[in-house]
């Protein structure tokens, strides 16, 4: 990993001793109010990568957000609940001052010693090319302004799928996009931890701007991504009860099927 | 809840104080060399249930399975990370002995209260009458010697999904079926946490007869189920380096999406 890439300093960690690191949360990945869940995910991943050197890639983990985290210091607990065979299990807490800002379990191990049979069944959305779709840093500069974490990639959004952004939602609880870090930076399975909660609340195309909280989020990283462009796929299948689920998938430029999450959040107030 | 049914019996806690439950895990839920892993975790979630009066029923729970289970005596700690709000989120761990069987992140609440809009834009599974599926009880008797949990339900196999039980897997990633306890006990949020891992692997499906252990499992109970016959669907997309997720569905009698559950499991040995 490049230190050079701002990512790799905005997710890194200092060993503290007996299972603990310190972090800071960086202000550019602020959106509205809080900081993004995807973005503190992967800091915590990165965590989790530094105390287990032999199993450094993440497989599953599941993330249970608490209190909203703000910019600034952070510190994050690790403790090994399992270790043995291909897989590690661990519990991971990001705390700030008194306050556990997101729990985890996770579950670690060396991607490359998992073979290379791909039976995937699933469909790689389609997508016009990169070139044709529709920028994210082409919104109006007040939505940039509330949402510097819009500066830290570079999303295109598929054409059918932006509506919402002139008020004209699609009323599917669809959103697709090709994603990339700035710089160029490629992505590897703790980057994905970041991408696959990085898009707009689909609740957006079905007419709700506001905020959605992220209650729960499960992502599994299923292969290392091959550089490149990255396809994401975000869709809602179960509006009810003040509460929607969404899926990810996100593939890489070599058609693979790398990462899948489901969260649960609760739909934005009108 | 009518202690007078097994179900209620197998999942049964007792308090032993300061967030520690004993369970007896029933011999009744082995298959093959296992516990099934959807009973135990109605027992954790069971003893969630108690940790939380005012929060009653289970909406998000991620359990990551450390270890197999063996029937008998068993612990289920519980400690509450966060209470306030509409939600209150727990970390729990199942144990015998020494060993720690299952931990667990949950975050409960009480479902009566998260309100009546629905705009559940996913499709109820198309199932022909129960009485024109397959019986799980029909299996060869060599089969359910080796699966006594298959006497705690009825099970109605699609008969398009069943081609595996006579050495003709479908080759589709795909298992649908009605299902009930026995004795007629009804279905609610603990128990779902049960069906969603009840059926067999879809991998049966792909030709792969062999046991697929769980790495992690995160359920959404979105509803309290209506009483009668459930719908479950399970799917796997993506199997691949040596692993697969499987998604499962379950809708009630009245024709709502009640659960939805994710796992990652170890693709069987040939």
């Amino acid at each position: 990993m490049d230190e050079g890439f701002e990512f790799d300093h905005q997710i890194a960690v200092s060993p503290t001793g007996q299972g603990s690191y310190d972090a800071l949360i960086d202000a550019g990945w602020v959106v509205g109010g809080g900081v993004n869940g995807g973005y503190l995910l992967a800091v915590l991943g990165n965590a989790i990568r530094h105390a287990l050197p032999a199993k450094p890639d993440p497989v599953a983990v599941s993330a249970y957000y608490l209190s909203a985290a703000r910019p600034g210091p952070a510190t994050v607990t690790v403790d090994v609940r399992r270790e043995g065979g291909r897989v590690a299990t661990v519990a991971a807490d990001l705390v700030q001052g008194e306050d556990t800002r997101i729990t985890v379990l996770a579950t670690y191990g060396d991607l490359d010693r998992f073979g290379d049979d791909v039976r995937t069944t699933a469909v790689e959305p389609e997508m016009p090319a990169v070139e044709d779709c529709v920028r994210g840093s082409d919104a109006p500069p007040e939505v940039l302004a509330l949402a510097p974490m819009m500066g830290r990639f570079d999303m295109r959004f598929h054409p059918d799928d932006v509506g919402w952004a002139v008020g004209r939602p699609s009323g599917t609880g669809l959103i697709r996009a090709w994603f990339r870090l700035v710089d160029a930076r490629e992505p590897d399975p703790v980057s994905l931890l970041m991408t696959v909660d990085a898009l707009p609340p689909v609740t957006f195309n079905l007419g709700m701007m506001g905020w959605a909280p992220t209650l729960e989020l499960s992502a599994h990283v299923r292969a290392k991504p091959a550089p490149g462009w990255l396809k994401v796929h975000h869709e809602t299948r179960n509006l009810a009860g003040g509460m929607f689920e969404e899926d990810c998938e996100v593939w890489d430029s070599a058609g693979r099927l790398v990462a899948q999450s489901r969260q649960l959040a609760l739909q934005p107030r009108p």
